[in-house]
C-alpha cells in the first residue's frame, strides 16, 4: 500500500508543472499539428463532431416518434449553415475527401445490411399485390417527377428531370414498420404489403438508378442515347443483380466453406466486407452505382452460406456490422445535412420547386393502392405507408450530386445542382414528417376491417424481421 | 406454390439474356465507372485485397505460433512486390490518401484499445520490478539504436539517428503472452512483470516519441533546438497524458451521465469515439502523435464512467470496438506491409544496418533483467519477453516516414526514408520472429524455479486481461 502511495505521489509531482505548461505554450510545433502527416487531423475532429450532431440531433427526433435518420440530417443542416453566422470552421468538412469516403463506404454497407435483410425467398413470398403496389408506386412518381422537373428547371437537360423522377420512385418504409410496430398492427395484411412492396422497390429503385446513371454517363461521353442502349443499360443493371446472385450461389458456399476452416479472428466479418467491395466496385466498373453491388453481395449472403462457417449465423454477422453502420452511416446523413445551403429555403421558386415535387411523391404513391388486389385491405393505408422516401431519396440525391451531364451552353455540371438538392431534401423531410399522423388517422379510422387481423405465425416473422429496420 | 413458381419463371425469362450481356458489353459508361463519384471504386477493390492478404496471412501466421500481425505485415510485403514482377495494379493503393487515412483511423482504434485495456491502477500495482524494467528497457535500445543509426546513415540529421533509436524503446509482448499463456505461465512472477512493464513502455514510449516529433517538427520549422526547448517538449507530452487524464476525470463522468439519458442506440460507440478522436486532434494540435491522443482517451474511460450508462459496461466498449478494429487495423499493417521495398533487401549496406539494429534490439532489451529486484525470478527469461517490437515499431517507423526534416544539403526529406523502413521492418520481423523459441528455451531450462509459481487469483486475472492482447 505505501508502494502505491509512493508511485501516486511521484505522477502527481510529475503532473503538476505539466498541466501548467500545456495549454499555455504556444512552442514551436504548436500549429504544425498534422504537418506532413498523411491523415488530416480535421478530419478527427470532423468525425466527433458529426458523430455528436448524429447522436442529439437523432435522439431528439425519435423523442418525437420520428425516425433518427431526420435529426441526423437537419442536424447537419444546422450546423452545416453557421457560416451563415459567420462560422466558417465548418466548410473545409463539407468538402473533404476523407470524410466523404467515410460516407459513402456508410453507404455501402448500409445497402449492404438491406440485401441482407431482404431475399428472394421473401420477395417471392409477398405475393401479387406487394408486386403491383411497388410497381404502381414505381411508375407513377417517376413521371410525376419528371414533369414537375421538366417544368420548374426546364433549361437543364432531360436526362436531369428523368434523374428527379427516379429519386421520387425509392420508398423507405421504415418510419411506417415503425408507425404500425408502434400501433401493434405488424402483423396485418396492410403492414405485409407494405413491407413486401418496400423490399421489391429497393431491387426496382436500383435498377432505375443504374439505368438512369448509365444514360447520364453515356451522354456525357458523348454517345448519343438510343432505345437499344437504354434496352442494354436496362439488362446490365438487371444482369448484374441476378448475375451476381447466380454466380453468388454457386462460388459463395465454396469461399464460405474454404474460410470456415480458418481459425483468425474477424474471418466473418472481414469475409462479409470484402465480397461487398469486390461487388460494389464490380458495380461502378460496369457502370453502375457501387451501392447496387453492396445490395447484391447483402442478397447473396445467404443464411446456408454462412452456416458453412462452424458456429456461425446471420445474426452474428449482424451484430459485427453493426458498430461499423453505427458509426459510419450518420456521417454521411450528416454529410448530406451540411451540405444543403439554407439561403435556397428563401428562394421562393426553389420552394416552389420543393412543394411540386412533395405533392409529386405523395400523389404518386397514392397511385399503389390500386395495386392491393387482395380484398377488404385498407387501401388508403396502403398509400399513405409507401409515401415516406427517407434514406433512399437522399441517397440518390447524392449520387446525382456527383454525376456530371454538359448543359444548354455545353459546359459540365453537376445533375443535381445545390437549388434541386435542396428541393429534394425539403420533399424527403416533409414526407418522411407527415407519414406518421397520416397513417394512425388511417388506421384508427377503419380499426375493425379485416386488415388489421392478425396473420398466421411464419408471415409475422417476417414482417417483425422487418420492423427491425426502423431502429436505423 | 403456382405463385411462386410463376415468379421464378419471370425471374428467369429476365436473366437469361441478361446473363449473355452483362460480361460481354463494353458498353457507353464501361469504363468511366467510377467517374464523378468521391469515392474511388479502387479503394472498395483495395480494402477488399488487404482483408483478403491479412486473414490468409495472419492464419498462416498463427498456425506456426506467430502472432498475425507478422502475417499481415509479410502478406502485404509480398503482394506489394509483385511489381518486381511486372504487376503494378497495386502501385496506386501504396499512395492512395482514403486507404491510408483508414490505415491511421485504424491504429488510433488500436491505441484506443491498448489504453482503454491498461489503466493507471494496474500501472501502479506492478511494482518496482515493472517500472526498473520498463524504464531500463527503453533507455538502453535507445542509445544503442541511435549509435547504430549514427554509424550507418551518417549522412541524415541527427535528428534521424535520434528517431531510429525511438523506435527500437517499444515493446510488443502481446507475442511474449502468447507463449506464456500457451506453456501455462502466465500467472507466475516473471508473467508479471513483463506484461506489467510493457503497460508502462506504452506510455514511456508515447512520451519519447511525442518529445522526439516535436523536435523534429522544431526544427522543421527553423527553431534552434535547445535544452530548454526539449524540456518544454517533454513537459507538453507528460502534462498532455495527465492533463486529459485529469481534465477526463472532472468532465467525463458528466457526460456519461447525460449520455446515459439518450435511449438511441450505439450511443456508447459514438461517444467512445468522438472523445477519442477529439483527442486524438488535440494531440495533433500541439505536436504530439495522434496515437497519444487516442491512448490518453483510452486510459481516462475507466469502468466507472461507463458504467453511469445503464446497463453498459467497458466489456460492451470492447465488444463494440472489436468489429470496427477487425476491419481497421489490418489495413494499417498490410499497407506497411505493401510499402516496404523488397529491393532493399538485396542491398548489402541495408542489411548490414537491418542486422545491427536488430542485435541492438535485442542487447537493449537485455539489460531489463537488471531491472528485475524480486529475488528467485528468472531474469533471462524477463529481458527475452521485452524482446519483440512488433507493432508499436512499426507505427513508430509510419510516423516517421510521414515527417520531414531538410537534410545536409537543405532539401526536406523523410526522417525514415525507404532504406530506413525496409531495415526497421526486418528488425520488428526478426525480433519478433525469434522470441518465443528463446523463450520457450530458457523457462523450460529452469521449470522448477520460484517464478513457476502460480500467484493469487486477483493478480492472475490482471495477467490474463493483459493475454488477451495477443490475439490482436
Amino acid at each position: 500500500m505505501s508502494r502505491k502511495t509512493l508511485f501516486v505521489l511521484i505522477l502527481l509531482a510529475a503532473l503538476t508543472p505539466a498541466a501548467q505548461t500545456i495549454f499555455a505554450s504556444e512552442e514551436a510545433g504548436g500549429q504544425a499539428g498534422g504537418a506532413g502527416h498523411g491523415l488530416n487531423p480535421l478530419v478527427l475532429i470532423g468525425v466527433a463532431l458529426v458523430l455528436l450532431v448524429a447522436k442529439l440531433g437523432g435522439e431528439l427526433f425519435e423523442r418525437f416518434g420520428q425516425p433518427a435518420v431526420l435529426g441526423e440530417l437537419i442536424g447537419g443542416m444546422l450546423v452545416g449553415n453557421l457560416v451563415l453566422f459567420g462560422v466558417t470552421a465548418i466548410e473545409p468538412l463539407k468538402t473533404d475527401v476523407v470524410l466523404g469516403a467515410l460516407a459513402e463506404i456508410g453507404v455501402i454497407l448500409l445497402l449492404f445490411e438491406v440485401g441482407l435483410e431482404s431475399n428472394l425467398g421473401d420477395m417471392l413470398e409477398v405475393g401479387w399485390s406487394s408486386l403491383l403496389v411497388a410497381v404502381a408506386g414505381i411508375i407513377a412518381p417517376f413521371f410525376l417527377g419528371w414533369g414537375v422537373a421538366a417544368y420548374f428547371i426546364p433549361d437543364e437537360a432531360r436526362l436531369a428531370h428523368i434523374f428527379i423522377g427516379a429519386t421520387l420512385c425509392a420508398t423507405s418504409v421504415g418510419i411506417t414498420a415503425r408507425v404500425l410496430k408502434d400501433m401493434g398492427k405488424l402483423d396485418t395484411r396492410v403492414a405485409r404489403i407494405v413491407l413486401g412492396a418496400a423490399v421489391i422497390d429497393d431491387v426496382l429503385g436500383l435498377i432505375i438508378l443504374a439505368v438512369v446513371q448509365g444514360a447520364i454517363q453515356a451522354t456525357a461521353a458523348g454517345t448519343t442515347l438510343s432505345l437499344a442502349s437504354v434496352g442494354i443499360i436496362t439488362l446490365k443493371a438487371v444482369g448484374f443483380l441476378f448475375g451476381a446472385l447466380l454466380v453468388g450461389r454457386l462460388v459463395v458456399p465454396h469461399i464460405f466453406r474454404g474460410a470456415g476452416k480458418l481459425e483468425g479472428r474477424g474471418v466473418l466479418l472481414a469475409l462479409a466486407i470484402a465480397i461487398c467491395f469486390v461487388l460494389s466496385w464490380a458495380a461502378a466498373g460496369i457502370g453502375l452505382a457501387a451501392i447496387v453491388g453492396a445490395f447484391a453481395a447483402g442478397l447473396l449472403l445467404e443464411e446456408a452460406h454462412i452456416e458453412r462457417m462452424p458456429g456461425r449465423t446471420k445474426h452474428d454477422l449482424h451484430e459485427l456490422l453493426t458498430p461499423l453502420t453505427t458509426i459510419l452511416v450518420p456521417i454521411f446523413f450528416v454529410l448530406m445535412g451540411l451540405k444543403v445551403d439554407l439561403r435556397a429555403f428563401a428562394r421562393l421558386d426553389i420552394l416552389g420547386f420543393a412543394a411540386a415535387l412533395t405533392v409529386a411523391a405523395i400523389i404518386g404513391k397514392q397511385v399503389c393502392s390500386l395495386g392491393v388486389i387482395d380484398r377488404g385491405v385498407n387501401r388508403l393505408a396502403v398509400g399513405l405507408g409507401m409515401i415516406p422516401r427517407g434514406e433512399v431519396g437522399l441517397i440518390f440525391a447524392g449520387i446525382g450530386a456527383t454525376l456530371m451531364l454538359p448543359n444548354a451552353a455545353g459546359i459540365d455540371e453537376p445533375v443535381i445542382n445545390r437549388a434541386t438538392f435542396a428541393a429534394v431534401v425539403i420533399m424527403v423531410i416533409v414526407t418522411t414528417l407527415i407519414t406518421p399522423p397520416l397513417l394512425k388517422w388511417s388506421l384508427a379510422r377503419n380499426a375493425s376491417a379485416p386488415d388489421n387481423e392478425p396473420l398466421p405465425e411464419p408471415e409475422r416473422e417476417t414482417a417483425e424481421e422487418a420492423a427491425e429496420r426502423t431502429s436505423r
